[in-house]
């Protein structure tokens, strides 16, 4: 199993990522990552005697968090992200991981066009964690203004994303709107719907869900377009944020011998349930695997992603995806002309 | 000030409303509340000595609280919402307050088309806490496929009742995206964009906002179209129950002499903070105050949304809407047109 990885990309890059790739080659003696980056940074960062399946790809540039995806590929062709679409496409590696800026990954991977069969657009998944245990929601950044074959893709790779990887047998796929009943939403909910309802898929299709529902846990996995999702991630982090600090005030100024016991309650809790925590986000779609991790992604993060890669890589959820899809050869049709 | 009560309205109606009522007539010695719904219910909840302040307008009927509004205005004509809006209409009373059928009261104003000069759709504003105070955001519902010149009309709105509720002089407006980014999101913000920035308000406009930004505050006025806000508002909800459940729960297993205090600070940041707790949110565009309140609303929330609906109307919020829409020639064209 190989694994590029941009060694640049992140808040606090080069360091703790290389450290991430270090820990994950430990755990994984099948694994071997290419750190994608400036070379004297990344072997210094490597010590004196790094681990035989780590190897380095050189470049020199970086494309910046804040930077514009389109102005970054035009102006630094040889930025980090750039180069490991290229290892994807030229069969050098199995999958890419990065904690770079999210719109250059997802915009090298629209220009790359390494979508599976059958695949308009991918979508970027991510955990969501819920009273039931945890939950997957895509798209949350992709594509602000999705089609509704677009959605109903979404809906298939998440439910073989759950099945695989939350071993549930048969996922259930709610799908994000206003209200449960029917006939809710804009034009966009209404079309996915009937796309569901006449799909083999119908049977997991639990109809809409409302946004109270995620943490829950009614549905397993969530759909929604880029926009909406996009959204929703940001404000649960920003509501996540906002809570662990009016409760961590609030105990403090209530509680008088146990604000140490309290603290350490919270630190639990911050280290379950953050959502900068998670490994990373799958980008499902691509012929390969992409994980995109937070921004803020430390050492531990980004050995998750890397695990998570591999992991996805090995339980085949690529090939799966194109079997289910060539099954349903009306939505097929209606898909490709929808790219 | 005349305030018409939907009696009948909410998930424990009448007991609570009633007592809502009776709450704020007693705190307020100008407000007057005519309570619509089934008159001998409504009276024997009263007691024997009611207010002379307080009066009862009889209605046999009431729209369920997962109703669809159109059948149920169709079906029940002497339903509880519809007369609340007619004795809207004549001028009977100034505002109106319902914890029922939300989509039913949206519905009722879309009916009764009495929309400010200017104002093609009404908005559902709700207020948001946030680090810095509360901030108000709108759309949350009423409208799921607004066009830029009506999301433009929600900041101006929202831009004065921040300044009349929040005693913020200069309220800031942010509009929700997908990135902060000039040229981000979808061609609905784009185009949202660039009436603020050609407006009166581009001093008070702050441009893109995510959706991390609302619990920090960042802006006074969220500005986002229905569907989204709809969403937002919901997972909000969600999040914040979840989060109260994992924390006492954490609390539970860590503390040992001081789990009750630390399960009262809990109680303090449900009363402060629950979503559902507030008084109501203010349909904004509507000629006379309009005020949906939470369904689960009980005789606290009932009040203090009396008593919003006052200062709403002795704010004077609506002639200020109008008066700042007059300056603005160029919108008021488009925005007609977009109805």
């Amino acid at each position: 199993m190989d694994i590029a990885l941009d060694a640049m990309g992140g808040d606090h890059a080069p360091g703790p990522i290389v450290a991430g790739a270090l820990k994950a080659l430990e755990s994984d003696p099948e694994l071997r990552v290419t750190l994608v980056g400036d070379e004297s940074a990344i072997r210094s960062l490597m010590g004196g005697s790094p681990p035989s399946r780590a190897s380095v790809f050189h470049c020199t540039q970086v494309i910046g968090m804040d930077e514009s995806p389109a102005s970054g590929f035009r102006r630094k062709p040889d930025n980090s992200i750039a180069r490991c679409w290229q290892l994807l496409a030229q069969g050098k590696v199995g999958g890419i991981v990065s904690a770079g800026n999210t719109g250059a990954m997802v915009a090298g991977g629209l220009f790359s066009r390494r979508f599976l069969k059958h695949i308009d657009r991918p979508a970027i998944a991510t955990v969501m964690p819920t009273l039931k245990g945890p939950s997957i929601m895509l798209d949350v950044g992709a594509n602000v203004n999705p089609k509704a074959e677009q959605l109903f893709q979404y809906g298939l790779m998440g439910e073989i994303y759950a099945r695989l990887m939350f071993n549930k047998p048969k996922p259930t796929i709610g799908l994000m709107n206003v209200g449960s009943e029917e006939g809710k939403g804009n034009e966009l909910v209404k079309q996915t719907q009937s796309l569901f309802n006449n799909s083999p898929l119908r049977a997991n299709y639990l109809g809409n869900i409302e946004g109270r529902d995620i943490h829950q846990g009614v549905a397993d996995v969530i759909v929604t377009d880029g926009f909406v999702g996009n959204v929703v991630l940001k404000v649960c982090e920003g509501l996540f944020d906002f809570m662990i600090k009016m409760v961590a005030q609030e105990l403090n100024e209530t509680l008088v011998s146990e604000k140490d016991l309290a603290k350490k309650a919270i630190h639990t809790l911050i280290s379950r349930y953050d959502y900068s925590a998670f490994g990373g986000a799958p980008l499902l779609g691509i012929d390969g695997i992409c994980i995109i991790s937070h921004g803020s992604s430390g050492e531990r993060a980004i050995s998750n992603a890397l695990a998570l890669a591999a992991k996805l890589a090995r339980a085949g959820i690529n090939s799966q995806i194109v079997q289910e899809l060539d099954q349903i050869p009306s939505l097929v049709g209606a898909g490709s002309s929808g790219a």
